[in-house]
């Protein structure tokens, strides 16, 4: 059994809604000192086996925990 | 200018249905050697100063970021 750890954020330049509405509300609710608030997924694999455990991660990465077009994935440990 | 990282998770035993699901589909899909995901959320919060920045996302933690009732949050840096 192998544990990989993959992170999902959003590319460069890419507008994260969710980000930019809990920044906007941090100012509403008075904590004006928070300049800006970026969010990333961190998905925790436990896969069976080892030897092409790390390829089938990167295929379920790439093809459903993350949209490419939007976002970049990371493969953490 | 001071950037704080928060990774919010569920607590043991709480369900967390987004991981149940994926979780789930990665079966359907035929990724059948997948055995769990668990998934956490981390934020990277810019806050001016530096004094009482930590104080402060240490609140809005707590108060917005998680629900404190089945999640927890740790301070990353």
């Amino acid at each position: 059994m192998t544990v990989i750890r993959v992170e999902v954020t959003y590319r460069k330049g890419v507008e994260d809604p969710e980000a930019i509405t809990i920044t906007r509300n941090m100012k509403i609710l008075g904590y004006s000192s928070i300049r800006n608030i970026s969010i990333s997924k961190t998905y925790e694999i436990t896969i069976e086996g080892s030897g092409d455990a790390e390829k089938v991660v990167r295929e379920i990465s790439e093809k459903i925990l993350s949209n490419p077009v939007i976002q970049s994935y990371k493969i953490l440990s």
